[in-house]
């Protein structure tokens, strides 16, 4: 990175497949009032509504951009109601734009150096729709931040503590048993729980996973079992396996197969793993 | 904008997911002409062939672009036959750039202050193929547009009265009675028509919607009740209701469910609405 | 082109819909390293773990890129395994980068000026992960070779009849008669053949089809009949169509109809053909 370089917006919506054309008009908006920012499509197929998932997916991949990249994240079932619309900037140098109902985790939350309740309407696009703050609000705003724009501008200072969270359901019950969720299916059906790993051991305990070892899972009255790999080619094709993925958590896969639909588990679900 | 703000260029097509390598292609071709141009992606998610919803979603979103974004709209069954494919500007400074087969909408039309018929291969990417247009034409004299090439260097004065526009079914019945289309439906279910509404009214008409107000639709031999709001948050989980959309169109949905799913309506589909 | 062309990156990867995140790491990646780069979708949605797709979309779609792009490929079933990595450059200056394991076909193995074992972590994004080589290794790699590094800088010399390629039917069996494969089907259900055309004739034979004449499809124990035909426009709506795709192969089609849906053939089927 150098000066020179061209500012970066990364999106993160729930508009789906067929949202595209609302993808561009936010696009559109921020390339009226910063036409040198370059924008990178974060996702667009975060699962309708799911806070916890958008904040997996952002917690997970914000840190490989650039520092100064600015993230608007539209996943926004409460627009039109009083939740309010959050500018945030960490003292690491990335910058959060996005309403407050959940989607910033603890780990992002730890970072602030500066948040602000976005009120101050010189800098929307006008006049502001009723159902799409996302193009009206959040957009216009990260691409000012691009500009230069400080985050006291946007409006007043907002209590760090009065974030919202998404509920976990991440517990180390025992030794042997941890509570979790599966907060994120990839394309392949690889499922990725909420259980933080630091090489082979779950981090903050006392467990730690040998490759073989047997992983029993339970959910929805249903029990698999599996075993602990470092890589997909070492398992037979059909086998469940259990790996650390490339984001640092415990992830549920079928080597060459499709766990979700197999095993048939959703994100959010509550998860019991057996070590 | 300011002079040295980057060219852009928006996609439209109905490639759909698989497609991708075909929009990459008009792409490439794109930067060969001019790799300062900047491309968006508006849509490549239309439902085939439909001039309709094509229609609205470029006349939804065209103006929250930058003035002189060249639009290439790539819907195009009748590719190989002897429709004409036109370059378009307009008085407000957009462009654009499609096969005459319905794709422009009555308010487009009323804004165009020159439009030739594409027949200059000089501009073109050859060889020609018979199936793929969008790349060997269309994207090309898009990108020698954005490049400052004047219309009429494409070809000849095409008379504005012999563009083609896709029929609607939108007409006002009565003070109580509208029929319709659904021109869209987005990735949650939503459904928008094509009644055109300005606050609370239906634009041209005496028909005034109240908060909270009854309002039937009927299509394919059912009928389904909701209200009108203003808002999402207003209604219980699961209610039927009609608001006025981003863009400015009545739009069905269920909130948080899947309106096109339950109560089973598609892209094209004529209804009718009693207030 | 001109040397302040800003360099370009395509990205082709098996990711699909709900790994758009993915994407996105390999795109923060690169612009941490080469912040000028501009970056291309090539496709993400390739069948999972096709080579033989891929090969296809990769050597039919390379060429209308701007010399000097860098194709980065990660369809790459066998991450961490012991298969190479490699970096390419052709002697028509298009570089390419991607795991050895059939992406790369005989027509762009014919072109190869020099290629290399990707193996200097100077390169690399670190740590390395165990499961995407992808961000770690593959897209790094990529924005170094657009910033102007050369390849013998990646690691040591790799012997070209050691690049692996996809096994393909494609046969000519008889002048009347040939095997081979579908490679790709397109959102339409439109299925393309490993059938090379040069206008009417099956390259390097003395076949050659007629527009009317009649073609028998073999697959699967089923058999349909259709014509060869120039335009999709010629033939009646539902009618079996072949012709020469833009691409430059044999395809099979229904028009405005779903081939692959009503005749049931997927991505990788063998196929007889009688002409």
């Amino acid at each position: 990175m150098n000066d020179s370089s061209p500012p970066i917006i990364a999106l993160l919506t729930d508009f789906g497949l067929r949202g595209s054309h609302y993808v561009a008009s936010m696009k559109a908006v921020i390339k009226r009032i910063n036409p040198m920012a370059e924008i990178i499509d974060l996702s667009h197929t975060i699962t309708p509504y799911s806070t916890m998932e958008t904040s997996y997916i952002l917690t997970s991949t914000y840190h490989h951009f650039p520092k100064n990249t600015v993230f608007v994240i539209v996943v926004d079932p409460g627009v039109g109601s009083e939740r309010e619309i959050l500018a945030i900037r960490t003292y690491h140098d990335y910058f959060f734009v996005g309403p407050n109902n959940g989607l910033f985790s603890n780990y992002i939350i730890s970072k602030i150096e500066e948040c602000v309740s976005i009120e101050n309407d010189r800098y929307f696009y006008l006049p502001i729709s009723k159902t799409f703050h996302g193009r009206d609000i959040m957009a216009p705003v990260g691409a000012h931040i691009t500009k230069g724009t400080s985050l006291e501008n946007f409006g007043s200072n907002f209590p760090i503590e009065s974030i919202k969270q998404t509920k976990s359901d991440f517990k180390i019950l025992s030794e042997h048993k941890i509570q979790a969720n599966i907060q994120y299916i990839d394309s392949f059906g690889n499922g990725t729980t909420n259980i933080p790993m630091e090489g082979h051991e779950v981090r903050n305990s006392n467990i730690r996973l040998e490759t073989g070892n047997e992983i029993k899972i339970s959910f929805d009255q249903k029990e698999f079992i599996g075993t602990f790999e470092t890589h997909f080619s070492e398992v037979n094709k059909e086998s469940i396996i259990f790996l650390v993925g490339s984001t640092g958590f415990l992830e549920l896969s079928i080597n060459q197969g499709n766990a979700a639909a197999r095993l048939g588990f959703s994100v959010g679900d509550k998860i019991t793993i057996y070590v």
